[in-house]
């Protein structure tokens, strides 16, 4: 080893010793984004089977195929679940019996998921006119995916296991560009369009047949500080959208308060940050946008070009 | 195996029995993600040579090198493409040969899409300040990724392949943010800076030397239903935007009938859904801000803070 | 070799000699963008130990496992960076002495980047009531990602180096939607929520202590060209942020001299082209939007429906 190669190994380790809170050093294990990306392409492909495989599965095949898929994601999901659980319970001794039964429970309630995406596939079939089969949805639809996953990591979430849940949606939102936290509720027939940049926060009650497009916000408004000037955690922040209501792209919807009544539609662009009744449309008023022909080089009149 | 793995299994192939639409058992094989991934990865190649290898290629060894990727291409992708044919002939018997055809006629295409893609890196390097030389644009910006993978997808889609072009175009916008639908009809000298959030719907017709920025939305604007109340597919929903168009970051354009005419610019979050003529400058008026100095805490009157 | 590959070989080695500008044949070979992806993934774990590897990195075996890494980290890096200065000195020889000495001189700066790094977890764990712990913020955000490539890439690109500071951002541009140019300058303490379609522009100069949110721009207002037409390339064109700026999701913020005063919030998708003074608080006036009840089909008055 060189001299360079040894001082920069020297500050390094200086810099471990003196910048604490971003080591893990001589700590317990944290849940490997690896693993927990891993688990994630394993749910989806026993969520939809025969999907994301090489090819179909054949009848004949299933049963063996599912029990070894099973069998793999519990091997995977309880080292990963333990693992949480010893962070959560600050180092508290052997989790492997409480994780592989939170695993168990987990996986139990896959078919109810199931049933949920059965819905939300149809609710993108129904939605896009540029949708023609149900298995272009579930092969090239990003939403399915970033909704799939938030579904299973909401389970977790209601249970209780920090860091898993948020890891799995961040995956998703990597790939996807589709941000919505574990903790959102969301109700059935629910579709998102394009997705990139669609943020849900983590206290959002969704209603049934709610349709996002890209870009739309629902989130926080502004955080209360207690008396130290630190921000309240765990109030409720994001709003509501009750059921059939269609959201169209880049608007942004904030608050804890504010609600969204049900069969409303929310234009393009629009800001809001009060509730509004059922059966509202609210649509940006013409933009004042100015107009000007470039040719002639003489300002027109203001013109409206929105709406 | 345990009684809870046999239990979970049990409940899931009961639900792959009960829950319909989004399980693909004893059906044809469909395309492969995987496989498609790899595949725009290897078109990639061909389009750059040299430039996503390991390093440069040798004028001597380029034409074995060639003829290598042709041969592996076809054969990747005529398992795909035979997939994708069955499917669409709702399994009609051996496709191998059609797909095999189908893959060559493609392929010949692609020193036409070559063409186009010399003028898109042009654009780029003459549209932004930023970008120094030919080299960073097609190792580093993402738009170059997004419209080659668009250029291609684009040949199959006018040759009625299902499936395939949206999985292609779904792979470049996991990767990119920018989610260009395969049916959009696009001229030369195409630019988009930075990308993530860009939707360029199926039914648009972009003309030559148009300049995109960041979550520009040329979308639809609502969906006429037929008496069943279903949504009416196949119609020109999307905009047009004419040569020499230059659109700004988070600018919204909605509807079939809407023209962005030749030498026009529309500003930074504007909001379009009608057409405007050649030669035209449409920037958001002065938006009205609340404009407050928190250190004195007295509201001042609106300011104009915009362009 | 059948006829039919043969042909589209032809036609594309044709294409080859054609088209050029993006071929990469009898060239110096330019940086890998695969190896350049896995440089970012060991740079990673050599700032944040322990939490990306498959688990907590012992005190016994922090030494050694550093030592390897650094000594993997140079030897991959020196190719890349030998690679990129042939490329700006357009040929010009051996340059792999230069490369070791650059990228030797850049790891001794790695504990100056953890240091800021330690303060920016800091600032999403204060700035979002959802962050339960820090190790969520390094293992779920993925702001850290994008921020802590920046902050490296930036070391490299105040060295003058080319093609790899881009080719480093573009990658964790493509894992999170954050398109942060290498060229930014960015103080301490910086939290960018969410974080999707978030871009910095290459001569921003950002202050700390600044929040931002997902879809803000720090952008470029327009570009003087010079004689022939030609964009300028080398001048400020992206705005100033100082000290403990807040600016909220979407907001659009355009020009070189546009400067965001200390302590000053900026809302929710607003539109920014000039400075605003310290402590400024600037809101979306009220939005003009239709709203009208589904239900009676009577059009309504306007009402305000913003902030």
């Amino acid at each position: 080893m060189d001299c360079e190669v040894s001082e920069i190994v020297d500050r390094l380790l200086d810099s471990y010793k003196e910048v604490g809170g971003i080591n893990n050093i001589d700590c317990s294990n944290l849940p490997s984004k690896q693993a927990i990306g891993l688990a994630c392409e394993e749910l989806l492909q026993l969520l939809f089977p025969g999907f994301l495989d090489e090819g179909a599965v054949a009848s004949t095949e299933i049963a063996l195929k599912t029990t070894s898929r099973v069998a793999h994601v519990i091997t995977r999901l309880k080292i990963e679940v333990a693992r949480s659980l010893r962070f959560k319970a600050k180092n508290g001794g052997d989790q492997s019996e409480a994780a592989r039964a939170m695993v168990c429970a987990f996986l139990r309630q896959l078919p109810e998921v199931r049933r949920l995406l059965r819905t939300d596939v149809e609710a993108a079939y129904e939605g896009d006119p540029a949708a023609q089969t149900f298995e272009e949805i579930i092969l090239a639809y990003p939403c399915l995916e970033a909704i799939a996953i938030q579904r299973v990591a909401h389970v977790l979430y209601n249970d209780g296991l920090p860091l898993i849940p948020r890891m799995m949606t961040e995956w998703a939102h990597g790939k996807t560009g589709i941000d919505i936290h574990p903790g959102a509720r969301i109700g059935s027939h629910f579709f998102i369009d394009h997705g990139t940049g669609v943020v849900i926060g983590e206290t959002c009650v969704i209603g049934s047949r709610v349709k996002l497009y890209h870009g739309v916000t629902l989130g926080a408004r502004s955080f209360p500080k207690d008396n130290e000037g630190k921000i309240v955690k765990g109030i409720k922040r994001h709003p509501n959208v009750e059921d059939n209501v269609t959201i169209y792209p880049n608007a942004t919807i904030l608050g804890g308060e504010t609600t969204i009544g049900a069969r409303s539609t929310i234009g393009a662009s629009a800001f809001l940050m009060k509730s509004v009744p059922p059966d509202t449309l609210v649509a940006l008023e013409e933009v004042e946008h100015k107009v000007r022909s470039k040719t002639n080089h003489q300002p027109s009149t203001n013109d409206k070009t929105g709406a």
